[in-house]
């Protein structure tokens, strides 16, 4: 298959293309390195030493034999450039990895909260309008987040995409419906994923584009096969207060030493994927598409769920750190339970790589390999998500987070557990 | 109060601003006079004869003896000429009408959907994002659209904004909730609606941010009191393809003796309410605001529904014109029923100007007396929805049009009728 990968220098976007290219795949990388870009904003870094992407695929034609292009669009930006690679390159599917993925980015500001919403809902409708102007029936696989679901569980195992629900009619009937998931999410960036859906939805049913929507847990782990490979491949690793997911800030301030920082009482329930598993999960989503007219296809992409404090203690204990525990800065439950459906890529054949046989090797091949390129002052999360949770607000002002689990006749169906995925 | 009513140059924004004004409120008009620019390039103008907002302005002081201010702000793209008004000006409300709001516009082309999308998008999110910013606790008022709920119905009465359904839990218990109602919209343009909508359940709940999203029907009538005391203040009248809503259109074909064309079998059921009646409702929701950290309120803000060859018959009657069926270029199903709640704001007091009361009137004060400025060939509708129903495309490629009413369980939860409002 001929693959476009949009975002393809990112964090899941590069391991992701290497994998489809060492399958075979002819792979297009598609990406305004605006990451690298914000990287410089915040002064932070990959912990890991990245190179360039012309290095890096020039690295990747050496080792792995196999050439990959690279185009630099800004798929929101520049719709011209974006229909026109389309129409020439004719790609049987694209990857859309190309959003602004942090929700601490997303909140540290009012122009952060406006870019977050402009970037990634023009890049989404972008690529749909695109696609339908360029007349293919390239099958397009999105990455979502588990953030979509929202907080709290009502006892319901959060099912794929979709929720079974009973309406009554004028007439006292009770009739059975199958309704897109009702959204609530956590931050300005989880709800751009939620935006999102909508686009497909519409698109999907209106000139059936196949689309397939992975809700996706936070990723865990760095290397891959093929990043493994020479030094000159392997992959970004954040580990600043934006960008950092909850796992990664974790193995960093245990690999230098430091105490573990949870937020509030680390009773925030998450879903997680391995990056091995997120490559391999792409790969079957391709290998699956719906059909034309067919509704989104929504898969769950995670493998298992971790209360935050559990997870603290789990890399305390390998790493011989403590645990600390400091004001959230984000709004939401202090705690949740999370029952996650995953069963279409496990019936796929998807084998999961667990945090309890994995951790280790990241703590040391990692963390503790890099650790003298680490800022840790980048460590600590600065972002707040209300007005009222800036410093020096008396707390009094400070509202009410939103009820923990249990259902809520107000709010959404099934109030279910909302994984931040960054 | 003080009002800021953004959009407030256009065919509801103006009769709105003038209403207000007169009950004695401070008015603001923010408009980026984008409206005006469309018209120019659609080649398309007004029925009635409108003037600059200059002149409206300097006339309603005149006749009306009030000011209203007028500020030039592209409310999508000058964030901080918007933040600045509300910081300097400190509203206690802001009425949000600045979207564009023709659904064969947002459909014409790529650039028009895209279009549609951004300048939607991003209006709504910029309002919201100032108010948080600004620290103002304005309540905010947003023109929305029945045609968020969607196709068919399932013989289900639409509620208002949020539907009562039932989900089994892992135990097997029953639990009731209540969802923002599941979208299903028509277009590109009642799309961004639902975009919208997402964006309000958000900040409510995350900023507590007070609002409340008028779900609105077709607006049929052209003058209000307020437009009627001074020619210089007559409203817009659009009976174009892309502009005109259904009503206007056989209007104007019935005012210059052609026959009316009704799209498809003309069984598409809409809700409609007057332009008097929706100034009043604005007014209604201004004075019953929600509390703060309440969920968005909606009210469903039409009068009747009627269907759309029951509409053309009832113009035909009193004007002596003939139907003429032409096809549609809508995707969506020929037939639908509509049952619609409006009973807050008849619980409020309104008291609805019925179509059958008031037609004659338009077609003679309106449609008759500016017949001479029409540009016939303005009336028909040239976009389609999808590309198979480009001229040229053989039939046996036309997809199926979504399923008329009935429960589908592949859905949405009760698909209901969407009342196309342009
Ligand atoms: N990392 C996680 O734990 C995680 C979890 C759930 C979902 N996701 C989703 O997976 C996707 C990829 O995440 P990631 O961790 O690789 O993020 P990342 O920031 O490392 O990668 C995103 C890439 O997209 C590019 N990009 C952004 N906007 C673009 C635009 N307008 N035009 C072209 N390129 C653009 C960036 O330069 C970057 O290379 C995101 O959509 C994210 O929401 C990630
Ligand atoms: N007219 C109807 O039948 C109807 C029905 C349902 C809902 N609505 C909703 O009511 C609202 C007003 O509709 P209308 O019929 O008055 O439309 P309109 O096009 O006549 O008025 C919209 C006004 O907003 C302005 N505007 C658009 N984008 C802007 C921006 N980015 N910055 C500043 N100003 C901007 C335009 O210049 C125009 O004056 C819309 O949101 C529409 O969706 C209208």
């Amino acid at each position: 298959m001929k693959i476009a990968v949009l975002g393809g220098d990112g964090f899941c976007g590069w391991p992701a293309s290497l994998h489809l290219s060492d399958l075979g795949h002819d792979v297009l990388i598609v990406d305004n390195l605006s990451r690298r870009r914000i990287d410089e904003e915040l002064g932070a870094s990959s912990l890991t030493p990245i190179v360039t992407p012309e290095e890096r695929l020039s690295a990747w034609q050496e080792v792995g034999g196999r050439q990959i292009r690279f185009a630099e669009i800004d798929v929101a930006q520049d719709y011209d450039a974006l229909l026109d690679l389309l129409v020439t390159e004719r790609p049987d599917a694209v990857v859309h990895f190309a959003e602004q993925r942090a929700a601490p980015y997303s909140m540290k500001s009012p122009a952060h909260k406006r870019y977050t919403v402009d970037n990634n809902t023009n890049a989404t409708h972008n690529v749909l309008c695109a696609l339908v102007e360029s007349g293919l029936d390239a099958h397009l696989v999105h990455l979502g987040t588990m953030g979509v679901y929202g907080y709290g569980t009502a006892g319901m195992k959060i099912p794929e995409g979709y929720l079974d629900v009973e309406v009554t009619t004028d007439q006292g009937e009770r009739i059975g419906q199958q309704i897109l998931y009702p959204t609530n999410p956590g931050s300005i960036y989880h709800m751009t994923k939620c935006l999102d859906q909508q686009l497909f939805a519409y698109y999907a049913k209106n000139d059936r584009l196949r689309i397939t929507d992975l809700h996706q847990g936070i990723i865990w782990g760095t290397h891959t096969d093929q990043t493994l490979r020479d030094e000159r491949l392997i992959n970004r690793f954040d580990y600043d207060g934006d960008y950092g997911t909850v796992l990664n800030r974790f193995l960093m301030q245990a690999a230098v030493g430091y105490p573990l920082t949870v937020h509030g009482t680390g009773g925030q329930t998450r879903a997680f994927i391995h990056i091995r598993d997120m490559v391999r999960c792409v790969q079957i989503a391709l290998d699956n598409p719906p059909g034309r007219g067919d509704r989104v296809k929504i898969f769950n992409q995670m493998t298992e769920t971790h209360r935050v404090r559990d997870l603290a203690e789990m890399v305390a204990r390998i790493s011989d750190a403590s645990v600390e525990l400091v004001p959230n800065p984000r709004h939401e439950a202090a705690e949740n339970e999370l029952h996650v459906s995953n069963d279409t890529f496990l019936d796929l054949g998807l084998e999961p790589t667990l945090l309890e046989e994995g951790l280790l090797l990241e703590v040391e091949d990692v963390a503790r390999r890099y650790a003298d390129r680490a800022d840790l002052d980048k460590i600590p999360c600065t972002s707040v998500w209300t007005v009222e949770q800036q410093p020096g607000v008396p707390t009094s002002r400070v509202p009410t987070p939103p009820s923990g689990p249990g259902p809520s006749p107000t709010s959404s169906p099934a109030e279910a557990a909302a994984p931040q995925s960054a």
